[in-house]
């Protein structure tokens, strides 16, 4: 990487310089990616340099590869010349247009839009309306299609005129006379083609193709699945609208894997630069929930003080049937989750009969263990037993909650990945004392 | 989906009728997934039918396209003659190839790498040598490359031939005449370029690539920071090896963030087409340890015994302080993981004296709210503050707790996923324990 560094030295210089051709030979020999790293190192005044030195068409496609929030690149928009700005956001690719102005304020939505090509406004508009985690709000207007009709050598004409504009090339859509879609060509298909062979000839007519209101989620379980590079969007009537391409469906990935993670741990993974002040405000109010759930075991031990008084030993086990209750609702609260979401697995039922009998199986082998090791330590199999039958189950009612809560949160439309690992961890505190302190008061005679 | 199962129903009739030339244009017209789906649902009667009409080239293609168990596919092969296994083998591409072969036992192997044609044994060979999750194990042989003082044309007509044997026929990679990667050509810069420009001059030669040995971590973060579609792999010398392409990426971005969940919950999440027993016995290992090691809370809470007979009130709130800091744990926790494995950020005190730092203020925060329920409901101040006091410690060493364990396990050298949220809160529940009847010894004549 050293020599890329020397190479930004250089870039930096000349940009101080005010050298503009040096410059530009420069910084457009870097990956786009690139090009926006160097270009967030940079100060305000670098900056606005910059903003004279490329043509709108440069930032446009600098601004394309922004792996940073939208609103940071609405900070850069707002440092420019409005026109500019516009300017810019004509010549990104749509998806990425619409993900910005779907971001900003009203008035400023209003003023960019107000500047931009009459054509491309309505384009715009019709995809902000588009319900976001839907294949409308994902996908990018820029493919390439052919009529059916057409000739392999008119295809690869279209292919090379919109080479600069498409976002990807390689798969060429066939529509009919209404703009249904109806097949594709991949440009492998076209290279090993006769030029003057018809397009609906050698079109594969089994063309894959998503509704534009079809969730996110499912549309990248297929496109992992098919290993496509590109999946059309098609109106409920066949209107070909647009595509989605690989890197929206990674990113797509990446954020259904971080909520269901987020969701296991009761925090937002992706506020990963925050300063500890914005981390305790975002993480307090669900850890205050909890602990106000927490009071309800407190006060439900409370409930049983004479019971502890008199056999003050049941105190020492409350956190070991707890936490192992807790564990293993954990567990089936990361299956349970996981099936829903990645698997769209909705055999309810065995997967919750499957989760229950797990517990009694690692119920009944945790009780084993720990009635021999309470019974051995404090002599007293009595107790032992009781320890070891509650802990089981807790257990299983732990596995039950775990997988049926996200289950319900599912079935009531909330996303399961909510139903977080602590608040499950919590709610199985509750029900453990409950019915620890249950099964001990029966034995109390034998306890003390 | 109804067209499809129609078209399904008379492929199945087709094969059962031994209608070969039916059977073949029905199926081949299939995409290669859907192929997958419908020889998965075949019986092995049908499946032997399917081995005869099909040629290994085509069962190749359809082997690639597997997204089950390698070992489900080795299943398949050993049905059939070993001859025409070898054959699908070496017509299937390179790293799928090595997968399945890399699962095989010694004997199966040597029987089909007999069997397959000698140049393909010694690529094989070298390929099943690269380590397990690097760049070598992921990355494929067949990929377009030119020297670099081929023309345009020339470099269409190697395309064009090699279009149905290379995985992606996308990017040109362009060699020196020591077959070092020097520069990269997309099909797109083809297209629009003069026919007899000299590759040398078209190409860009800021190629990004990775060595054979880099990890496929750090591979998949590249791949979606520059949203390519493969990327190439090159020895440490700059010899040509390979490429890995976006379809074994997404599998990784995959692999890698399901360890990290599964770190999280304590159990393996791939395995969810698991019968109870199964799971139960992979899950019962880690629970059992945390059993034993929340003995050692039991065995701590025994030892101060007398300090609860004296005020019982203090087992109330037992369960509610472990809980709580066992819930901030396990957030530091997630979110130092996801730093370590994502963000490959190992600014490591800075991680720690941040979550230590939001531990002090969740800490502070839930402290004064618990002090303030905790006096009303008990009327005794000095009861609320010790809670609040042990509950505000307890919270801090479990946020210490959470971003430290991982750290040092990645230091070590080991995953940090494998410190997982129920290890941590196991860990917490001894800490507070500890630090809860610590605080409420010094103020026990207050309490009872």
């Amino acid at each position: 990487m050293n020599e890329i560094n020397n190479e930004n030295l250089a870039i930096i210089a000349a940009l101080d310089h005010q050298k503009r051709t040096l410059f530009r030979s420069q910084f457009l020999k870097l990956h786009f990616y690139d090009q926006t790293q160097l270009f967030a190192s940079f100060t305000a005044k670098q900056r606005s340099r910059i903003y004279q030195f490329l043509t709108p068409k440069e930032l446009g496609d600098m601004f394309d590869e922004f792996e940073v929030e939208e609103t940071t690149v609405i900070g850069f928009l707002k440092e420019m010349e409005p026109q500019l700005a516009a300017d810019i956001l004509s010549e990104m690719y749509t998806d990425n247009t619409v993900d910005i102005l779907g971001q900003m304020d009203k008035a400023d939505l209003a003023t960019y839009l107000n500047l931009m090509p009459a054509d491309e406004i309505a384009e715009v508009r019709q995809l902000l309306n588009y319900q976001d985690k839907t294949a409308g709000a994902l996908m990018t207007t820029e493919y390439v299609a052919i009529d059916q009709h057409k000739t392999v050598s008119t295809a690869m004409q279209i292919i090379r005129h919109q080479a600069t504009n498409a976002e990807i090339i390689y798969y060429l859509y066939v529509l009919d006379d209404a703009q249904n879609l109806i097949g594709v060509v991949t440009l492998r298909d076209l290279m090993v083609s006769d030029k003057r062979a018809v397009i609906q000839t050698i079109m594969n007519p089994h063309v894959y193709s998503v509704f534009v209101d079809d969730d996110q989620e499912n549309i990248a379980q297929k496109v992992r699945e098919y290993d496509f590079l590109a999946v059309p969007v098609v109106s409920r009537t066949g209107h070909m609208l647009g595509i989605i391409t690989i890197d929206d469906i990674i990113d797509v990935i990446d954020e259904e894997s971080a909520e269901d993670y987020s969701g296991l741990a009761g925090v937002n993974v992706d506020d990963t630069r925050e300063t500890p002040w914005r981390a305790a405000i975002h993480r307090l109010p669900w850890l205050i929930t909890l602990l106000i759930l927490g009071m309800s075991t407190a006060g439900l031990i409370n409930h049983f003080d004479s019971l502890v008084s008199q056999a003050s030993i049941l105190a020492v086990f409350i956190s070991l049937i707890t936490g192992t209750a807790g564990n293993a609702g954990t567990q089936s609260l990361a299956i349970a989750i996981r099936k829903i979401s990645v698997e769209n697995d909705r055999k309810i039922w065995h997967l919750i009969s499957n989760e229950v009998l797990t517990g009694v199986i690692i119920g009944f082998t945790s009780a084993l263990v720990i009635t021999l090791i309470v019974g051995f330590w404090k002599s007293n199999f009595i107790l032992g037993g009781v320890i070891g039958i509650s802990m089981m189950a807790a257990i299983v009612v732990a596995n039950l909650a775990g997988s049926l809560i996200p289950i319900l949160m599912d079935w009531i439309g909330v996303d399961p990945a909510v139903a977080s690992g602590p608040f499950i961890s919590t709610l199985s505190d509750l029900t453990s004392v409950m019915i620890y302190f249950s099964v001990a008061q029966l034995f109390l005679a034998y306890l003390t």
